[in-house]
């Protein structure tokens, strides 16, 4: 039976790559649906990402595939379905509902399989997609005891991707080794301005005409991952610290949502510390 | 010694095409700088663009892709370089300023051989750019007759584009024929959004919230050509219609510029009325 | 103790209005909290939003206010407070829980006391939030009899507003003036760009490189009422009707949200067809 | 005969204060043709822009109003009519073309009375629009002997206000003292993000989505002058650096278009490094 599959190749780039992929593709009888190519030019890496359908023998396509690569070189197969998702929230509802709506209603890949959260707040909203949700406080632990308890929390979910919906505090190294690549923050600024605590009471300090938020992957560096969607919202003089807050909430849970749209249709590369994001 | 080339292919989706093709191109020793497809599905129709650079014998490359593309197929192998432009004007500078400060300092590859006006009021403006102005008048003519004489000026040009900025007469089949899918417009509506005459008067009456203007390939149905490029402004209940008209010169001129680069970069497929368009 | 108002009037304009207006609330001791007037030059008319605190007689300030406006007015004294409002829903729900989502955590003023629907799909979702779910099936109906159905279900809840919230039939005039300038709608298309059935179809048909939605009161003319909000997002190429109309949907939400937000602080004044907003 | 004017207010806020305001504005048979205010409420300050018409006794006028105003105030009734402007260059063509455009076809209240820069290269841009280049080189001076030659050259003009349209120098407080308020920059980068040198090149290392631009006032801290106007553009991975600085180009013109209309609109309050802006 006929089945989809993303194929995902980061190699260095050289001349005739493409006629070597297309072949290996066409002698495994697998049609392309689309394609997307991009080098960047300053480090000759080449990206591609290919939507195939066919009846492969993967491990033989695989083999083939690489023999036509240099040794330096990322390949990825990943049949089309939704994600796996562990959710991390605190308080804050906003991003976390939407989620809830786009996964009960099947608008993204996305299959929320638990929500965790260090308060209790938004039990019932969770409860009642008929998601599990798991309350692991952080009150009399050290950050990292917290963290061996959410990672345990989490573990039993063998999630693909962490959704880091409002979670309000700062992860370890430790913690973040554990996902790598694969735990996606909504930062309520338009980073990498206003880094850090209060955005938005810094940028109305600042007196800017325009606040953001930004998705990006997790990495060891506070707010420095790698960005993969901005969106930005006009303010005026009007607007005080809160009043950009609240308005800031509808821009954050759009960016999240596009964020994961791409990260989840499989358009997102990592490559150092930047996204190279086929978008259609 | 190498050349630059963009190559564009539209045929009949068949698999195996990219495989093909990008055979084609590594038997001449051609480099692929940079690689976009498009099928449409509805129509089984592939669509691509390639960068190349190389020296290829461009007969032969032509012979040799053609015989890899069904019969029912396009395919154009175009040196890059500045198109040459004659742009046609009435009284509005808007437009026309920003296109001669482009043309002036290169910021696109337009190449402005003329400009030819059915006024004589923008005169100083263009030959301050050391440009040649043409001043056809069309009182006391018939539309056919102006028509005439637009085209005689127009033709020892021999330009590959008419750019029409703010050109405020309709065309009739024979001129737009003269220069099929070579003439482009910038409408000062948010079309399907207004058509025809006065579109600031008729969103002001409507009450819309935001105005918007639109570059589009001039066919035979006035308005109703393929779209390039649309952009959008807000306006609320403090603009009448002719605060929109003047906030929307701003608009204006920069849809058009953007449909001007697209097209004069080579990215801009036509295809049943709408246009396939690889942006990046 | 002290209250808030929004103090909104119509009225024709003429010399010393504001004075005359301010002095009465100074007479009344209440405080300006925040002021916007407009003057709509073309019909001399002229219109003014006061936030007001205090503790006045109600009656007696109002009558003192009229006495300093000419016989032409309108003049309404809004307490500061939640709207009750009653959704109208077919089968889509993504306008909807963006809604029940914003009343569960107070995010608007608004106080959704019912949900009515044609179809018995979106129960589950509305009862999850504790709210009145009523189906009123049009099958085996005429129009009117099914509207004398719906406004019978309406009418016990009183609502101070109607939202249809993807309500996918055309109302009656009737229906419309039991309800009249207090029915808003989202239509899908940027009007008037569009109307009527299937506009993401219409939309891919004309090869438009930007859709949009457009929030408005409903008139006896479908699609033809006062213009509240509106917003868009570009499309290309690659997206076809499905496409763009899944990627509508959350314009569609945004837009409406945007809408409510504004109707719900009394913001909005409708004028011959179309709206004076004060937004800040 | 009937003049026009804008009276700003600057004062702590009171109640009555609109009261005592417009009723000056009557005793001197005054219009309002528009009204806006503003209370920052953190500091109990009131802004107010008028736009009047009538034929005061100017002296009398300022002398009534003063004495309904709390002594901490600042009051001022300026003539409807363009600003004299002296421009700031160096070598980028772009923001100045397009204010030399607008200046000659009274695109905006802007009377470019001379352009200043410390290369030779716009000259014959600036002369073919029949306007005073002077090329003041820093080769060989110190900045404060380069300064003291740009303020001796300038100061015979008299200007209301200095632009710097891409001028890429630091300016000393003895320079900005001489103008204070008074200088506009543009910054190409999205304020406060990209501080300092290269902003685009940072951009694209940190790997953002959307770059921007953003109009100043400038103090002595440099980039951290009132902000006036900002806007964005997408960017994607295609970009690097070079290209984000060639699109910022069109943003950098734009922003700065509708930062200065609104300021010589007299549209714009500086209030504690935030500016005050009544758009319409």
């Amino acid at each position: 039976m006929e089945k989809q599959y993303r194929l995902l190749i980061e190699t260095e780039d050289k001349q005739g790559l493409i006629h070597a992929i297309s072949g290996v593709l066409l002698r495994h009888n697998l049609n392309i649906e689309q394609n997307n190519e991009f080098v960047e030019k300053s480090f000759n890496r080449f990206f591609m990402r290919t939507d195939i359908s066919g009846e492969p023998d993967e491990a033989a396509l695989m083999a083939d595939l690489r023999a036509v690569l240099n040794d330096d070189h990322r390949i990825n197969l990943v049949p089309k379905k939704k994600k796996r998702v562990v959710v991390l929230a605190t308080k804050e509802h906003h991003c976390l509902g939407d989620l809830l709506l786009r996964h009960r209603y099947e608008e993204m890949d996305i299959d929320i399989v638990a929500v965790v959260s260090n308060y209790d707040t938004l039990r019932d909203l969770v409860e009642n997609f008929n998601i599990p949700y798991h309350f692991v406080t952080h009150e009399g632990h050290t950050r990292e005891s917290h963290e061996e308890a959410l990672l345990e929390t989490i573990a039993p979910y063998n999630p693909e991707y962490l959704v880091l919906a409002k979670y309000m505090r700062i992860l370890t190294p430790r913690f973040v080794g554990a996902y790598s690549d694969r735990i996606i923050n909504i930062h309520h600024s338009f980073l990498p301005a206003f880094i850090g605590a209060n955005p938005y009471r810094q940028a109305y300090d600042r007196g800017v005409k325009i606040i953001g938020a930004t998705a990006h992957f997790v990495n060891n560096d506070l707010d420095e991952g790698p960005i993969i969607a901005q969106s930005i919202l006009p303010v005026d003089h009007t607007h005080n610290a809160v009043d950009m807050a609240r308005a800031g909430k509808d821009v954050e849970k759009q960016v999240l949502a596009k964020a994961l749209r791409l990260v989840f249709d499989d358009r997102v590369f990592i490559f150092r510390n930047r996204t190279i994001i086929f978008e259609s």
